[in-house]
């Protein structure tokens, strides 16, 4: 196992004591078991909270994104385990600025259930929750089972554009429907080349062959479409905006952003090698890409592999896009 | 071969293809080869230029810090080779604005010869130059002969503080005294568990046992100072901070900032794992970290490992680190 760690058992709770020792203006550890980030300084008064949580090991994503014009809290899991009930209740609660608090999360079942729980729980403590659900992967379901896809990078989006509307002022039926929006206008699609360990397990979560790759393959190592050998980059990029673009109408106009994002151990040579074709496909439809992203912005700790997201613009979204954010992984400025 | 790409003759200029696409406004390519990058927009007229150069494979290093408040421009090589002394003069002439360029960049043979013979051919073209070397990795070369050392991710604080310096309208010659004095206060020391795979020769660069390490490693796999089974996260980070703090001294009062940097394959959770370490041994020492980086700064591509970098700083380095920047990989507001 090639990876640089003390006891496994201790692997989430000593990454949160370096992240918030390194950036103490930007995190800060809240909740009874200290399983819950927010924000350095929290906003102001009467800010809508937003707040997300998960598994850990794929930073930025969640905890990463907690900072100005984005998250207000996160709620943090073991490696690739739900947070508990609890902890997402602790994290609503030091999001919460009186103007209500927004779950922005990914659609997995068990964070599903617990972010359920917590809404229940902080309603004793009179706080208002909505809820909107990231489902961006179009090759874990068809577009007619579209509620069943699990949740990936398209979340980056979300919390960017959700965070900067709650800044600006919204509140939280308005910030409610921009997230839902942005939900409602993503698309992702994921290739893995190769595992990533769980500290716990040991060995890699998956096996596959030193020469093949597998096509829409999840962050936790879910099935995908197919497994075949390696392909070269153009055509594992034309396969993928093949899939994005029948998935959603792009066209002539149309202003999209797109994310193009390493898994974790691939290199950003690489992923600047697969943007011309995306940049180019994009092209061909008529499209026009605003704040492209290429880098790491959703990981599986050392997975191979690339996730490609496209987002559709209308003046709305593209205005708080583009807003500024900062947080230790990103400064839009 | 677990690497994304086409042709490996092409890795070089797909990639730089791609970053230009993706960033039109932050970079430019340049020259009659093609393999300089110049800022999008050039700096102000009389504003000193700043150039690097060196092989490919260490985004963003060294490419990815062109940008306003950093690199004027830069001259790339094929993956870990030396670009041409007239690529570097393309970067040079890129990067002249009528105050002279400085020439900031890694201690290795082959980049100084020909950086060499670039300052040459651009005195014809009536431009002054200097010379600023990064040789910072302190398990190379003993202190004694410290002029032998390599260049490692030191560079990423010499490029951002010469940066600022020349922004901030200070004379080639004072932009080349700040230079060497970050040259002159920097240190780092790398440790690595995996190779990566340079494209061209389709094998990993060296060969090491899946539960082995070597501390002092070089980037490209240069011998290091030992090799021996993978030791816990705090064992490695206590030595590696053991032997910056005997290269240099730092003591109560002291400001220093600290870059811990992922190798490629290295997640941030690894990081902040071993960031707990290096913030306590610089507490216990009595030096206050300003601007801590962790991340991905200087890679060699999909190599597992780390590199931990100190810089002593004054009030003068400190200003120009803080100073705002921004390229594709790095903004500070």
């Amino acid at each position: 196992m090639k990876k640089i760690l003390n006891n496994p058992e201790a692997y989430v709770d000593e990454m949160l004591e370096g992240l918030t020792a390194a950036h103490p203006d930007v995190y800060r550890i809240v909740g009874e078991d200290r399983r819950a980030v927010a924000r350095g300084t929290p906003g102001p008064e009467g800010k809508v909270g937003i707040v997300s949580g998960g598994g850990s090991g794929h930073l930025p994503v969640f905890t990463g994104y907690v900072g100005t014009g984005l998250l207000d809290a996160c709620a943090i899991g073991d490696v690739f385990a739900s947070p508990t009930a609890d902890q997402m209740a602790d994290s609503i609660r030091a999001a919460d600025r009186g103007a209500g608090v927004l779950r922005l999360y990914g659609n997995y079942g068990g964070d599903v259930m617990n972010f359920d729980m917590a809404g229940d729980i902080v309603e004793m403590d009179e706080i208002e929750t909505t809820t909107v659900l990231l489902a961006d992967d179009v090759a874990s379901a068809p577009p007619a089972e579209a509620e069943k896809r699990r949740g990936v990078a398209g979340m980056v989006y979300a919390f960017k554009i959700a965070g900067a509307a709650a800044e600006a002022g919204l509140d939280l039926s308005e910030v409610t429907r921009v997230a839902q929006k942005t939900a409602d206008a993503v698309r992702s699609v994921g290739a893995a080349l190769s595992s990533c360990t769980v500290p716990q397990a040991g060995k890699p979560t998956f096996e596959i062959g030193v020469d093949e790759m597998e096509m829409g393959m999840g962050i936790h190592g879910e099935p995908g479409v197919w497994r075949d050998k390696l392909r070269p980059a153009d055509a594992i990029a034309e396969e993928m905006m093949d899939r994005l673009l029948s998935d959603v109408e792009i066209g002539k106009g149309d202003r999209v952003s797109i994310l193009v994002n390493s898994l974790g151990a691939t290199p950003h040579e690489e992923l600047y090698i697969l943007y011309r074709i995306v940049s180019k496909r994009l092209s061909d439809v008529g499209a026009e890409i605003v704040m492209p992203l290429v880098g790491r912005y959703a990981t599986s700790m050392e997975m191979t592999g690339v996730s490609f997201t496209l987002l559709k613009l209308d003046a709305e979204l593209e205005g708080y896009l583009t807003a500024p954010c900062h947080c230790a992984f990103w400064t839009v400025s």
